[in-house]
């Protein structure tokens, strides 16, 4: 007090003094104020968490889309479903404006159950095994086709075969995931080009079907369907999935003798059919052209409910919506949830939502996918242009110090998610949140695959690290 | 080549010069040795993983105690066939001895199904409950007992009703575990004094019986079992866990009008029985006074497998010697495996192996538990004696860059496990397996605590982790 009497309050020193005691007292309290931003911040995070724990929007919804609606597989009838279900969820979850955004899908359809069987084995005579046509398969005829089966561990062995040694036989792949791997998805990477691209590279040598071992690191009766690519539709051959313990028989069965198998599909591909994306926004209050997506994949395989691939994505994605308004948080940041139709053998709403956006001029400050199943998450992996990555990396990191007490860390590596990717150009930061990874290819495209294994806490906490982030993105930018 | 010629090899100056260099060369190669080392660490850690992943013991031993001995609460004939099982099971791992280690143990036998039903309420008329008796309930006699239900939240609660409010009546604890803990342990121990002390005050205050909100987060039709304890055991009245379905209904109907609830329990406790922990050891080569210690507890409850609590925890230690016996590791310190007796109620093996351990002067240089159920594990928590605790989480601190690969880290906090702890004084650092905890509280003490519950890479990953750490305490000591 007695300091402030001694101020002359005459001509230009009048602010020169108040100025410096202003930043006097700035500097003092700076680091005050940072700690005072830190803790406002770790506040709102622990409300996100409670909100979505309590009173979280995602078990519910996911119970609804795997139950009532069930298998959602690009140009079904189960399809057409979930995007009518998803529009009518997303127009009561209080957004600015719910759109439906046109794709023209691939449209295949598996037809009867597949049948796959022994029908010559001198140790075993007939046997039936667990198969499943993969997505894209071709059908076999009424009649179905036999032939010897020749194993191999991948392309590149078949193919040193050369056709001679291919024509006329039943190929089969069956190089297993890696279980040394401790990231089931680095496994899953490294064995799923004989699912991919075996098939068609089988046919190419003359095969008259392919098996393939499913992928999977567990050892048991459930077999696991997945994309198959044919360049040439109309030269597709039968592709089946079979049981990795289906797996280990027939090959020990190989060992000793020649075994003969039938496969019957039913599978055909229809003409491409009109889809949907379902996207919903809330305008940004101070920054709206600066866009934040959070979304999964509507879409599913044929042969189960899709729960943790990705229903589950999907309704952690419109959780976000759901906390931000029981919390009555405003973005300043336009905010968007879109629910990506078509992921799984083809991404076309993936492409459509990337080229609509790039057409308007659009700028995706951050975009986060969850497609890696409803397990407890342990952080986000990313992605970006090379040339922000680091900037933006230095920046998300700081945040591992509020989401590190609910073990989510930010990794600098790991790329985002398969709907997501294509947004990479607007030079934002792509995340894909990661679970535990460890039973996610137990129920990966699996008959299994249903609402009953997702655990209701893992799912939420994977929700409530999609909301501490977006909560964090909305609030600095990137 | 030159200057080593003007080196003068006379007299003292010739251990100076030759030490100059080879201390020069030393300080030149010290980072290349000490990255050397870690090299060589980080390799024999990925040979721990993928033995523990593809030749370990932890699933095949687990599977057979479950399915084969089952259900081993102490003083029981599956208590008495597990320790057999445990013995001959040792004997076949290579030890050096293997030993049973006699403690006496209380026996508890829970008698016929309980019988838990709302008898008198206008809403519901009857309404049976899943309920299951709390270890250590009274014994209600044949014709059960009824009365008016008075629902608390707790135990002060209770007290300050007062005798007069509580007398003839059944109390109701419905205090539920708190979703918003991110750690599920934490939410159980907020909640659990109410199932261990809670049917105490109530008998205190003149209740005929108790009901028990299940100790889960999990809203189900499943109830959870556990210890309750009773100064005076002639004194406990029927103690009875029902499930968070029930015990919302209950709690629902109490909010209308008054409810009558009857329970019929036939528990009852019988003389203190001779039990054992199963102990291996393996003699140090170089240290063998300094002993590193594994272990989990073979006594389960009576309503299940044990396959999480604590089976997994069991087979998790042992496989540690499977992993080092193939790998051909030999231990510098002396190496114990420990199935320990009668954890659940009374901790009796713990406090023998402890005593014994004490009388004889021995020093444990590290203890690690696990006993947090068998699913993918996160790190390890910690405790020592405070004189050493930071010294030794110094230490162990350094490891976390070889453990941090496969997800685990040390923590300097967390406490170890019930039948460790006791070993603190022995001024070693006590570990405890710290698995994801989202899962633990949907089977613990539970009837669905079953083998088909335990995921068996997760299973592999923590005896990976366990063996992974004894290897380093052995290799450094602490």
């Amino acid at each position: 007090m007695k300091q402030v009497a001694y101020i002359r309050f005459d001509g230009e020193e009048y602010p020169y003094y108040i100025m410096k005691k202003i930043l006097i007292l700035f500097y003092l309290l700076c680091p005050l104020l940072i700690f005072a931003q830190e803790d406002d911040d770790a506040f709102k995070i622990r409300e996100i968490y409670d909100i979505s724990l309590t009173q979280g929007d995602a078990y519910e919804t996911l119970e609804h889309l795997c139950t009532k609606v069930g298998g959602r597989l690009s140009g079904s009838s189960g399809a057409a479903a979930a995007v009518d279900y998803g529009k009518a969820k997303f127009e009561t979850m209080g957004f600015d404006s719910v759109w439906l955004q046109p794709c023209m899908v691939p449209h295949w359809e598996r037809g009867d159950k597949e049948v796959v069987k022994i029908v010559a084995s001198q140790t075993l005579g007939t046997q039936a095994f667990n198969g499943i046509a993969l997505g894209g398969s071709g059908r076999s005829g009424k009649l179905g086709v036999a032939g010897e089966v020749i194993e191999v561990q991948g392309i590149e062995e078949l193919k040193a075969l050369g056709a001679a040694k291919v024509r006329g036989k039943i190929v089969f792949y069956n190089r297993p995931m890696d279980p040394l791997q401790v990231s089931t998805f680095a496994a899953y990477g490294g064995a799923v080009d004989q699912r991919v691209y075996g098939p068609e590279a089988a046919m190419e040598l003359g095969a008259v079907a392919t098996l393939v071992r499913s992928m999977t690191t567990k050892l048991d009766d459930v077999p696991h369907s997945g994309v198959t690519y044919f360049e040439d539709r109309s030269k597709a051959i039968p592709a089946v999935a079979i049981s990795t313990k289906d797996a280990e028989l027939l090959s020990t069965l190989l060992e000793k003798e020649p075994v003969r198998v039938y496969v019957k599909t039913d599978c055909q591909w229809m003409p491409d059919k009109l889809s949907y994306n379902v996207v919903g926004e809330i305008k940004g209050s101070t920054f709206p052209d600066e866009i934040i997506v959070v979304g999964g994949h509507l879409d599913s395989w044929d042969v189960n409910q899709g729960a943790h691939d990705d229903g589950a994505g999907c309704t952690q994605a419109l959780d976000v919506i759901n906390t931000f308004k029981k919390l009555k948080i405003k973005p300043q940041r336009t905010l968007r949830c879109v629910w990506f139709m078509n992921e799984e053998n083809g991404q076309e709403g993936a492409k459509a939502y990337a080229n609509w956006s790039n057409d308007k001029g659009e700028k995706h400050i951050a975009a986060i996918e969850s497609d890696r199943g409803g397990f407890t998450p342990r952080g986000f992996t990313t992605e970006a242009d090379e040339a922000v990555y680091k900037t933006h990396i230095k920046k998300a990191k700081k945040w591992d110090k509020l989401l590190s007490p609910y073990g989510i860390v930010i990794k600098p590596s790991g790329g985002s998610g398969a709907d997501v990717t294509r947004l990479k150009p607007q030079m934002g930061l792509l995340f894909g949140l990661q679970p535990d990874s460890q039973r996610y290819f137990d129920y990966h495209h699996a008959p299994n695959d249903n609402f009953e294994a997702v655990n209701k806490r893992e799912l939420e906490l994977g929700a409530a690290a999609m909301s501490s982030l977006v909560y964090l993105l909305d609030k600095y930018g990137m």
